[in-house]
Formats: C-alpha cells, sequence, structure tokens
C-alpha cells in the first residue's frame, strides 16, 4: 500500500470485457433501441441517465443549434471541405474545429457566469437579482459583453423562446427549477437598462441556461454544441459532396475582384545578395 | 435565360431570415422539443421526417457505436488532446477526425455493397443468395476481408444481436423489410463456408445492415458513425480534461522502454560539409 | 527466440536520452544551426541528410507551393477559423485537413504514376515515351484527367517553369537525372496530342517531378505539401487573427442573396404525429 | 467617398494574376531556389525578408523542435491516425492540432511576458533585472510556473544550449541584441532562488527567446511551433503508415489490463421507465 502503482489511465465511463460492453454500469444491449441520443449523452457526462423529461430538455438544445445555413463558419468551411477530396468524417471534424470560444463558446462562458452566481447567491445570501445587475456592470466597465447575448440578424429569435417555454413547462412538472432561465431574463432586463437599448438573448445564451437548468458542467458546454452542430455539419457536407463541386472557392471568381483587396507592397525585385546564393 | 447566372451555393437544408429559420421547410421552433436528435438526423440528411419507428432504429444505431472504451483510436487520441490545452471541440474534432476507412469506415463500404447487390438483384433477377455468394468469393480471390465482418475481441457482440433483433420488431411492423439485414446474415454464413472458420459480423456490420433498411445512402455512412461516437468523444475529453492532466502520454514512461525500439542509425557525427556552411 | 514479444511502436527515426536527443543518429544540438528545413525534411523522411543541392531543389518545392492568397480553399477556411475564438495552431491544423486528393493531391497521384513508368521501363525494356502514351491514353479511355495538368487561371505558370529550370541546373551538375521531369513534359505533349488543346502542367504536377527526380516516396507527398501550404496558413490566418474580426462568414451578406440558392420544400407544418409526443 | 464600400477580405500577403503570382512583392519564380524555408516563413509573417544571419536563427529554432520521438503526444497521436485510414495530410493535421497552450504553447507565454518586460524597461526606465524578477515572484504568488521553464527529462537540454549558442554569434556580429536571450537567463537565476532548485529553461522558453531576438510577433509562436514539428509529424506518420499496422492502440492490450482502471459504478439493471418505452 501507498507505494503501489497507479494505472496510467482512469474512466469511469466504459468498461468492457469479451462480447460485453457496459456504459456507466448499463449493458449497451439495454440501453440500444430504449434510450435517446439525448439520453445517452446526458448518461456519458453525467454518470447516470436523465428524467425523460430532462432528456428531452436536453435533445431540444441540441435540434435547436444544429445548423444556421452555408454562411455559417462551421458550415461553410465543412462544405469547402467536402470539394477537397477527404473523407466525410474529415469535413465534419473540420467544421467542429471552429466551434471555439467565437463560434458557439459563449454558451461555456455564461454557464460559467451563472454557476458562479448560484454559487454567491448560496454563500452571500444576496438576492439574486442584485448580484447579476453587479455582474453585467461588472463586464461594462471592463468593456465586455454579457456572452450569450446578441445576434446579428434576429432580435427575437425563434428557438430562444421555445427552449424557454420548454423550460417553463418541465418547471411546472417539477423537473428543473427555473433560476437560471429567470437569472437569464433578468440579464437581458438589466443589459438594456445599461445599454439603453433591447440587446436579445441569443441561442448560446439560452442553451446555456438549459444547460444549467439540467446540471450539465461548463466545461461540456462546447462539446454539447459540436453533438449539435455536428448535424448540420454531416447533412451539409454530404449534400456538397454529393454536389460533386471540386476545390470550391466560397465565391465565384469574379466576386473576389471586389472582395479581395491587397493592401501590400507593389512588385518588386529580390535583392541580389538572395540572388548570389548557392 | 441560359446565360443567367448560377447562384455558387445551392442547398436544400436550410432557410434563413430575420426570427425565422426552416429545416428542410420545417419552422425550428416546432421540431425544438417534438423530435429526437435521430429523427432530425434523418431530415436533415434524408429531406423528411422518418417514421417514429425508423427515427428509433436510426437512433438505436447511434447509441450502439457510442464509445468502446479509452484503447479505442479515437477515444485515446481525444483524451491525450485534452491534456494539451486546446478548446473541448478541437479535442473532438482531433478524434472524429480519425473516423476513416479503417476505424469505422467498413460500414460505407459493406452499404456500398449491400445496395450493388440490391441494384443486380433488381436488375438481373438473379437469387439474391447466389449474388451475395459471388460477392464474398470475388473478395476472396482479391484478397481482401468483407467489410463488417471480424472483431480482435468479441466473437458475438451483443450490440449486433440487439440491432438486429431490433430490425425484426420493425419488419414485424411491416416499417422495415429486413432484406438488407438478411443478406448480411447470408454473407457471414457464405464467409464460415469459404474461410472454414466463423468470422462474426461486427457493429460496423450492423449498422451498414440497419443504415440500408432506412436508405440512408452510403456516403452518409462516416458522417453517422462521427454522431455516434462523438458522445463518447465528448464525455471522454470532458472526464479527461478535468482529471487535470498535463502532456499525456499514452502510456506510463517506463512501458515505453519496453514498447518502443529504435531501429535507425546509431549515433553519427554531422559531415563536415555540412558544418562548414555559413 | 522466436517467441520473444515484439515492441508495440518501432521507429528508425528518433532516438533520446536524457539531455540527449537525435534525429537519424545525428545529435540535434549539430543539426540546429548547420542543416536548412529541407534537409531536415529530406533527413527525417529519406533517412540520411541529401546532398545540399538536393536539398536546395526540395526547398524549392516547399517555397513553391506555400500560398495561393485567400480565395485557396485551405487559405481562406484557415483564416475562417482565425475569427473563431480558437488557438493558431488549431486554424493551421484546420487548412491543411483540406490538402486532400482534390487539393494538392494530384502530386501523390503523379508521382505514383512516374514511379510505374519508371518501374515498366526498367522491366519491360520497353521506350519510355511510348509508356508515357499509353498511360495517357489508357486515362483518356477511362475519362480521367491526368493528375498534375491543367489549372483554371494559369496556363504558363511561373513556378513550373522555375522548378523545371532549377532541375535543368541540377542535372547539368550531375545531381539528378532529369527523366521524371522529361516524362512529365512529354506527357504534356501527349495530352496536346490526344485532346487537340494544350494543357499546362501544374504546380503539383511540377512539384511531383522534383520529387521523385529526389527519390522521395510517392506516400509522401501530401505531408510535404502540408508544410509547404504550411507556411502560407500560419501567416494567413495570423494576418486575419490580428485583423480582430470574429465569426467571419466567408462573404458579406448581401452577396449571399445573390449567391446562396434555396431549392427545397418551402415552409409546411410539423406532422401532428409529432407534435402529440410527450 | 465615405461610404465606401470596404472589400470583405484584405490581405498585404498574396497577389495574384494570370501567370504572375507575387509574395509580398517578390515575384515567386525569383523566389525559387533563392530563399530557404525559413527565409520564406519569415517573409510571409513579417512583410520583408530578414538578413541572411536571422534567417538561419530562425531555422535553427524549426530544426530544434522538429521531433521528440512516438512518446511526445502530438507525434503518437498522428502515427494513431496513420493507422485508421485517413490521408497523411489529415494524419499531420490530427497531430498539429494538439500543439496548443501545454503542449509547446509556453513560447507564445513567455514571448508575451518578454515583450512586456522590454516595454515596461522602455517605459519605466527601470532596470531589467528588477522587472524580471518582479515578473517571477508575481507568478510565483500566483502559483504559476514561469512558461519555458522545467522538462521532464532534461536538465540540460542540448537544443537549449546551442540556440544560445547562436545567439551569441549573431550578436557578435551585430544582427540581434541578444536582450530576450538575457532576460531569459537571468529568469532562470531568479527563479532558481525563488524555488531553491534549479529549473531549466527547456527547449520552448529558448525558442521564444530566439523568436523574440528577430522581432516576430507572440502571436504566431504557435504557427512557427506547427511548422517545426510539422516535420517530425510528416516523417512519423509516414513511417507508421507504411508499416502497415491498422487501428493501432497505443499500447498492446496486455498493457491496458494493468494501465486503465474503471471506476465507475458496476453492471446494473436498466431502470423499467425507459424499458417501458415505446
Amino acid at each position: 500500500m501507498g507505494n503501489e502503482k497507479q494505472p496510467w489511465w482512469r474512466t469511469k465511463i466504459i468498461q468492457s470485457e469479451k462480447n460485453k460492453l457496459m456504459m456507466r454500469g448499463y449493458r449497451v444491449e439495454e440501453l440500444i433501441g430504449h434510450i435517446h441520443y439525448g439520453e445517452l449523452v446526458y448518461l456519458l457526462i453525467m454518470g447516470d441517465l436523465p428524467s425523460r423529461e430532462k432528456g428531452k430538455l436536453l435533445e431540444a438544445t441540441l435540434v435547436a443549434g444544429a445548423d444556421h445555413g452555408v454562411p455559417a463558419p462551421s458550415i461553410v468551411v465543412s462544405r469547402i471541405a467536402a470539394t477537397c477530396g477527404i473523407p466525410l468524417n474529415c469535413c465534419v471534424a473540420t467544421g467542429m474545429n471552429l466551434l471555439g470560444d467565437i463560434h458557439g463558446g459563449a454558451a461555456e462562458q455564461l454557464m460559467r457566469i451563472l454557476y458562479e452566481l448560484q454559487e454567491k447567491t448560496r454563500i452571500e445570501g444576496e438576492k439574486r437579482s442584485v448580484l447579476v445587475r453587479r455582474t453585467c456592470e461588472e463586464l461594462k466597465g471592463k468593456r465586455q459583453f454579457l456572452p450569450g447575448f446578441g445576434h446579428p440578424v434576429h432580435d427575437d429569435d425563434p428557438r430562444v423562446r421555445r427552449l424557454f417555454a420548454l423550460v417553463e413547462e418541465a418547471r411546472a412538472k417539477g423537473e428543473v427549477e427555473g433560476k437560471f432561465v429567470e437569472m437569464v431574463k433578468t440579464m437581458a432586463e438589466v443589459v438594456q437598462d445599461l445599454y439603453h437599448r433591447q440587446i436579445p438573448i441569443n441561442i448560446d445564451g439560452a442553451c446555456a441556461a438549459v444547460q444549467c437548468e439540467l446540471g450539465l458542467p461548463w466545461q461540456a458546454a462546447k462539446g454539447l454544441f459540436c453533438l449539435s452542430r455536428g448535424v448540420g455539419l454531416v447533412a451539409e457536407s454530404l449534400e456538397e459532396f454529393l454536389q460533386g463541386s471540386r476545390l470550391k472557392s466560397p465565391m465565384p471568381m469574379p466576386l473576389w475582384e471586389d472582395e479581395l483587396l491587397y493592401e501590400g507592397p507593389g512588385e518588386r525585385d529580390l535583392p541580389e545578395i538572395f540572388k548570389l546564393k548557392g
């Protein structure tokens, strides 16, 4: 004891032996055909199955962010990849690689803020709305926007409304508390007050709130968006692949003439010192 | 007409305008909370919603392949990535990039063979079992294994049995024809006959058969596996990330001494010609 | 003996111990400051250092393919990545993931053909020009283009001319034989004859010929292009990153209206069967 | 004027037209065969060619970090990728994706610190050694290690010594000032003083110092390491590919039994509520 060697890898997820595979303790053959994808996601991340209602909420967020059309960076990039002669999984991975801090990553940042606010409420015993306002003011002071707020096109995103309605349904059934959605709604009011204009909750913000209601760790947020946007990446890169284009630039050649400005040095000779080499 | 300019991008998947987003024509807010992930996958790939029974079958394949534990190349690679200081989505993409021809890609190859067999049956009017045998013999003649058969550990994979049972249920309800599962079972018999030993249908083979029953294009197979294995990639790279290891090599240092053989040239001096430079 | 366990990993490249690191047998501290990058590439791939002249030829191909501007799929994709909040190495990897069969991959295919032609010349003793013509005719018969030929913009690519001139210089010094460049030039003539129009050798074709002159394996071709285009990917994604754009779509919004055509089903209601769920 | 539309993409790197391609203004055909890879890297990132001596220094850092053998996370991951049936460029990209904050990323962090120190010296007029000590103390106070210091194996890395010797040579020729190397050496002393043990400068730290001497922006550091380690990734994944392994796990099966610990829940039944579905 004490000086026993530690195994190099430790996991609580999969146990496997010959003709047997268990996920978080459940035999895989019982999971197959019985549980939904969203329930599997929850199981593998959280360690046990959610209630069916909670599983449904998680699937709602996965459906909500699945695709926003060709102009979305992740989608266009995986479509371009599909014209370059690489396998479909690599096209999907290419798009997924983009889902970082600025492309969906707001959910992670907001979840972190929401959990911190909850923690402070618990510890400091202060009113949640007071703490929310303080957080928004601090961010404004640092000239940072609140993550999960604002959208270049939508100002009343139907996905946000629907997700919040589903949380309300689940709250009425006692499945979730609804406090994170409440916090986000309070934030929206405070933001309007601080910036003197309406800055709408966006899909990242709504997903963050729902995922907090489900108790998912904020560190999981980017992974959840991978699974959500993954559907769009598969369908769109497959569509492009089946169209058969080769080496597709994102806009047709004539448009580049207007949309690409070269601002570097003009044509020049290589200095003689380099030419004399070898 | 005729000389009208074609738009550079064409799609049948997403239509979007201010405060409105439609997936294959359905308003996203109606899809959210109503359809399951597997149904969304089918919708975005195939153009319309499946029957609920078919959606369930598709989700069954997604659950089946989600994770096979740390030693699986895709999983271990995304766990290693999680110790290198990159965002979670990039860890997931790293593992997903590996799901190529040899890592799950057998499903694509078998689906292609199965659809070709079906086509030949239709056109040549020959018995399916005759054509199946001929295909297996051709592959044997070319010293190629039949994709979707054989496994290093499992010889009676519980996932395969369960998936085939689900197809049988769906067939009894008239939801699928069951002919592709039948073909794969015939293949298993022929393979046993040709190689004089049992070579079991593996999870790639079973998923291929189910996906053919659902009419999914063979070109989609790698993408479907991305969505399935994606769950494991998210959960496992998150688990690793939360364990906090840094720059983790796949085995502890002492083991490398036995498991890494350097076979190259011994220590040697750089030739003088290179030293004299500059 | 005989039943001795084999180490799991075998390599001829790196040998390392405490305060010592050897690359193909050379002490790293002697390589640093003495050899050029192209020489290192050759050393690690081929097992020993090239002559300085050959190293120079290899570097010439690396310089030639480094960048072709924003509209190139790999470049634009890594620039888009740079606006999504992921680390620079992930932006570079994203672009590199695209350098597959259709994006630079022609070099691999042509190298393979060139080596096969050389092999046939040696074995069948037939004249090289006869074999070259036969290969071109076969490809035409299969309605396949010769890899490494044709370009959407350039018909007399200055990079190609320059690379061939460098090979000629090296041939004059007895450093290379020049037979692969000769074969490619013969191909250009045959192609003109077969298709009744000039189809120029492109940069992939020229690099393929040079890399064959250097004896590099065809399987290395995509990797070499990674190192070449890698320079462009780093510089361009860094430039984009420093410009500070966020979540950049590849064209400005108004252009999408003309360049994106939605061809799918019109707006429609979700069938009641899905709404009735849960 | 004033309301003129801005082009969507702006660049100072590549200018291209029919049969003409210029990199930072230089005609590509003059660069090919005349400049070295390291000079190209400098040109594309910095906007003009370096002196030959500076180019040599940059190439020295590229050679230094190229490969550290199979156990390095980036290398092993690209070798595993090479057994999964994906193109070589995707194997290289897979390994490159790992070169984040913890895998080579220390160079970026240290460059940032070094440039800040230089800036403070200039502005505050304080002695560099005083500022260096303050920075080290601050990091210690925050329980953060100084990036670029410490190595699990090497305590007198031959690459570090060699790089510093090359800087000294260049300083003697008036090519660089040597102040950043000096700062890093001061840091090493301060660190020893603060932690009461020698913590050696590692390869990331040495490369950071050299790259600062060359005036490269800290934001480029991860990209430079991509180009350096890229050589190893190409050579090692190619070596693995040519060995022909399929779906290689990072250690042989028997070792997993000792090195993989399952700590999750034991086998358990799926709750009836999930079985009753559908």
